[in-house]
């Protein structure tokens, strides 16, 4: 644990839970339409309120393929409060979007003020999603520049296939909940204890090529007996093309190579000049 | 931008602000002094409200060395509610936790439950904090083992010295609006570039190295005549000493030469054999 004193300046980073809860966005231009993909990704009902001529393409893509999203073709009006359980506004004028923030705040409705930090409740990070997997960086307002190239850097970083991977143990994790239900207790802690050996002792990319049949076989041979099979013997066929033959190896090699054929021919020339 | 179909399933990733708001965590044990700490890294003045013999040595420790923690040594009571901005309960009693979420709720409070998903607005991912720098990682529930596998690679990932890179810039750019100040316009944006440029012509492990004279030089060097010095120019001296040499560097290095020797073996032996 970190020192008391060293305990300051950041943000509490949370994973807001919007399913099936209304939001409320107020603009419909760049910024706008970034918030209309995130509150989507969560599941939200929303309404966007923005005169039809500000709509930014992407924005009106996303309100023509959603069937979760209320369009209102105007300009904000306060009772679009009504309702709401977070607002976001993303508009230029200053003025109006300072009201929403007082109003919502009078009604303790969280929201965020695009561009007006001291009117947000909370702030949306640089941001990674990969399937189920989603990574947030946040600099707490230091530097959006260096946030982003640190999320490049993880972006690369992350193993191959992990998103698919995640999906699959969730798939996994439902499937043995079904098989040995109930909650705590010795049952709970030996289903966690299982799926933790199954984590650790497989392969991310291994984890990511489980189908129906290999997960049944992996639930009858592997947790009915206490053990975790490997991918072959539930019927998988490992995907080691690039992976077992990683660039490092085949550098080293590479190296190796040309050292030793450098060392003949060291050796070679040394032994041909003395023999004359 | 993703298919709006694929737009579900996850969680809206956040930055909460804390700043001088209060914070009720009720519980006092291993869940709740993680809460604590979490809620402290954020600036929250917190109440803690958890008869003395429950505390958790660790949440001893915090509530002993934080003066921005409020600490009732009793069972909760309603009137704890009363001026909280958000909830957070850790305890073993389902009733009382379900009944304190419903009390949330009615108020308008944001509230979790810890273990009971329903009962939560929000869940906490797992976390890595550096400095300034905050990374969350969530899975969406599917797999907790599999986000903690991801944040130790992520963990690894980052470049050395990241916090302190973070906090540099963070002060470099605060002494530039200091010398050339005002929002947006023109000069916002050449502020926004000229910091960008910083960003990227330099390594994040200088960027750490940044001090208050280095700082000035770079403002007069660079800033005023719109260009950026390299960190030798303003007096800076590189760390590069097991960067400039990194692991893979001296490992090849010792590839080849143990090739080169056996190559000069090799061929030694060749010529020795044919030699007589």
């Amino acid at each position: 644990m970190a020192d008391a004193k060293e305990l300051s300046g950041g943000s509490l980073l949370l994973a807001w839970q919007l399913k099936d809860k209304r939001v409320l966005i107020v603009g419909g231009g760049d910024v706008a339409s970034g918030r209309l993909e995130s509150v989507l990704v969560a599941d939200a009902l929303v309404t966007l309120v923005s005169p039809s001529e500000r709509l930014h393409p992407l924005t009106r893509r996303l309100i023509d393929a959603s069937d979760r999203i209320t369009y209102r073709d105007r300009l904000f009006e306060l009772s679009d409060l009504d309702g709401a359980d977070m607002v976001l506004t993303a508009i230029d004028d200053v003025e109006t979007s300072r009201a929403i923030c007082a109003e919502c705040r009078a009604r303790r409705i969280p929201v965020n003020v695009a561009d007006i930090p001291p009117s947000c409740d909370f702030y949306f990070g640089s941001q990674i999603r990969n399937g189920p997997l989603q990574v947030m960086i946040s600099t707490n307002g230091r530097s959006p520049k260096l946030a982003n190239i640190v999320r490049r850097r993880i972006e690369k970083s992350l193993p191959e296939h992990v998103g698919e991977a995640i999906e699959k143990v969730g798939e996994l994790r439902s499937k043995l909940r079904e098989r040995a239900p109930g909650v705590g207790g010795e049952l709970g802690k030996r289903r966690m204890r299982w799926m933790v050996d199954v984590c650790t002792s497989w392969e991310m990319e291994d984890l990511a090529l489980l189908d129906d049949d290999m997960m049944r076989k992996l639930l009858d041979d592997g947790w009915e007996n206490n053990r975790v099979p490997k991918l072959e013997d539930v019927g998988g066929r490992p995907r080691r093309d690039a992976a077992s033959s990683p660039l490092q190896v085949r550098a080293a090699v590479l190296t190796s190579l040309v050292g030793f054929l450098a060392g003949a021919a060291c050796a070679a020339a040394v032994m041909l000049t003395r023999r004359r």
